[in-house]
């Protein structure tokens, strides 16, 4: 059978690395699709740069098994509307990223019937319910697996493989930028600013890292996860985030003493009265696994009634795990491709009609464990005040630990382990706490997750 | 849409939990399938028990919700044999285990055009290839993701995940009852007969344990990994198996001395002259996530070329996790039931056509690190000897120890960890070794993988 043919825009990291996957592993890939995958076309820029690294990448792969199709060169220019519309093209591959243009571009080629496969997670978290509901129309497929945790089959796990489970919640390291910022923090004991530095001195960290470290680009990747778990609507704009630019060493050295890390956590849960979603710094046990993913890796924990807690680990970025999740993408769309798309698994796991109105929490309805450091006066009857204030609303403390106070200071740190609370409860009681004569600073807060 | 029709063979812990699953979760389920999922025939031994126990989950499931096709009760009998020519049955899902009549209610199942799911791997392991081919004929899916590592959907992974790779090797802890026993000897230092006796009165050890111990159970499943990761034909009967019943504790602790756990391992791999397949204990760096975990927990830790080294990690076994799987497979095939064959990913994830004919490698033909403990006179030379018949036939050492003697004994234990080499030429230096008058008694080996 003929190869099916994608078209590439954009031939950067994602693209440069699907096209090189696709031509190393042409043989194996086609030994299990049953037919060739070829990129026949691609939109750039600057066609001579992309031109030239198609040329290395042909010299690079050489020794390579490559099968048919996978000979013929691409032809390469700037059309990018061009090639949208082209009617040799089957499925667009979109890696130019961004959302305006993209946007524009993947509803142009969905409108003239062609599939399509993308790693743009900013895209479809502001943009996806529009191009969801554009593909259903026209009964094309919009695949998506690179958008979330790069290499790892998340996506497929929770729309596919957990089907038979009412998910409960989903935590996940999805940023590999910040989750090696973290390991540096705590393994070399330095603080955010040199770390990121050097996170960005070794191609961690892109030089406006604001996205990653702020905590976006993780909520990004969350708000798709959350709503193919949980059969709701994409709601990035609900989403709760903070990243990791403001967390202070002492609490990463405080919590380790304590028998916790602290990692970047994308978290959403089903709760009684609707779904929290949520990105922030959380304080973890050690002893879990999820804990011990260190640097740039990724890795997703999910629970679901049946299956109980089941985690997914790789690498979250880089060339060629986001192309081999671009890849396995396009061996579905070129298995399913001509089917009747009753026998394709719905873009957001669920039927489109039966999504749930289930509203996203605001963060003060949310329930979690705390870790709150306090600068307070190193005097008798402190602890007890605080005690009572957390305890006078419900509040159980695991651990109220003061540190020694270095001499002469007359103030120390005090850390307060919590039990689960109502986050709005909690802020009610930081308020009394903040307002005693003898709590020197506002209090540090940060969530404990036990999973 | 009329709720398709699934028949139950046996009423076990898996045929139990799935239709426990299935009734608790049936509205999620369809919100995700598009139509329900009912189980309309049981069959079973006794009868009598199965209405009992059907009785208590649907008592017990009361309060959850139920959809279409869930509320009516499945017909119970025992008539297997009926069931797997029942016209009114689409699906048949076989949970009776075994090899023979198993196999028998199958191919009869097949042969009347029935989908298949099963989570039986010694039946795959042993009659896969006769049962896919039956299937491929018929135009008829074979299921089988709860065969390999219960709840966690590895198959999916592999199969269609990670089709973009060349997979490179496989290494999973595939059986919960001797990771069970593992982590209980490493923790409490107790001896294989200890451990195992408390395994089984916890309930995570059968009265007869030898499948599990002896590496059996294990080595069904990676072999139908291997398969779907190579292309290669299932060959159980080529695969190496060691269990843990001949594991000495003190390994155990030498081995956590040195910066080792001890897992037992079943790993693929590709290499150049053909598949190794092998299931034995496993020395792992205790600083690897494969390494850390415990109890009865699964992982499977796969690597691709493009994608690197994934891991998947879940509960292996008991009947919710199982049905989660099963219950899976169930809307895969609902999904995809009346679809073209060509529509659907191959049994095999290669192409039937496309199976490689790459030979498993002997055991003495694979290339691993190793660990060797062995008992010698203490006193000077010993280890000059020992160093040099290694390095005669090329084996690189990493570290060699000295035990302390205890006092008087005059022997001590010597740990040698060596390089990667093939086993058939270590295995030729210790035969040189062990002829060696200061050495007395024979080596204990165990394999060392760095992943």
């Amino acid at each position: 059978m003929e190869s099916i043919k994608a078209g590439l825009l954009g031939f950067g990291t994602v693209g440069g690395g699907t096209y090189s996957v696709l031509r190393r592993n042409q043989e194996e890939i086609k030994r299990r699709a049953g037919r060739g995958i070829a990129v026949s076309r691609i939109a750039v820029r600057t066609p001579a740069k992309a031109q030239a690294a198609l040329a290395a990448i042909v010299t690079r792969e050489a020794g390579a098994e490559t099968g048919s199709g996978a000979g013929d060169l691409p032809l390469i220019d700037s059309d990018f509307d061009a090639l949208v519309r082209d009617p040799g093209i089957d499925i667009v591959i979109e890696t130019i990223g961004g959302t305006d243009r993209a946007r524009e571009l993947v509803l142009t080629a969905i409108e003239n019937g062609k599939h399509v496969v993308t790693a743009n997670k900013a895209l479809l978290a502001v943009h996806g319910m529009e191009i969801f509901q554009a593909a259903h129309r026209k009964g094309v497929m919009v695949a998506f697996e690179a958008a979330v945790a790069g290499g790892i089959p998340i996506i497929k796990a929770l729309r596919e493989g957990l089907t038979a489970n009412r998910i409960t919640w989903i935590a996940g390291i999805i940023n590999g930028t910040t989750n090696f910022i973290l390991s540096e923090m705590r393994e070399k004991g330095l603080d955010f600013a040199t770390a990121l530095a050097d996170a960005q001195r070794l191609g961690y960290a892109e030089a406006d890292p604001t996205f990653d470290v702020e905590g976006v680009d993780a909520a990004h990747k969350l708000t798709l996860m959350s709503a193919i778990a949980f059969g709701v609507p994409i709601q990035f704009d609900r989403a709760h985030i903070e990243g990791i630019s403001k967390l202070d060493a002492i609490d990463i050295k405080y919590a380790e003493q304590l028998g916790y890390r602290i990692k970047l956590l994308g978290i959403t849960r089903r709760a009684a009265k609707g779904i929290e979603l949520r990105v922030h710094p959380t304080l973890v046990p050690s002893s879990m696994l999820i804990a011990n993913v260190e640097g740039a890796m990724n890795a997703v924990a999910v629970q679901g009634d049946a299956v109980g807690t089941t985690l997914y680990y790789g690498k979250g970025a880089g060339a060629e795990p986001t192309a081999s999740a671009v890849v396995a993408d396009l061996v579905d769309v070129t298995r399913l491709h001509t089917a009747d798309p009753e026998h394709r698994t719905p873009h957001l796991a669920f039927q489109p009609d039966q999504l749930s109105d289930l509203p996203v929490l605001p963060i003060d309805q949310i329930t979690s464990a705390y870790y709150l450091r306090l600068r307070v006066a190193d005097q008798p009857g402190v602890l007890a005040a605080i005690a009572t204030l957390l305890s006078d609303r419900g509040i159980s403390v695991d651990a109220l630990i003061q540190k020694e106070s270095r001499e002469g200071e007359g103030e120390t740190d005090l850390i307060v382990l919590t039990h689960a609370t109502v986050e709005g409860n909690l802020r009610l009681a930081l308020a009394q706490i903040e307002a005693l004569p003898s709590v020197k600073s506002p209090v540090s807060l940060l969530r404990t997750e036990n999973l």
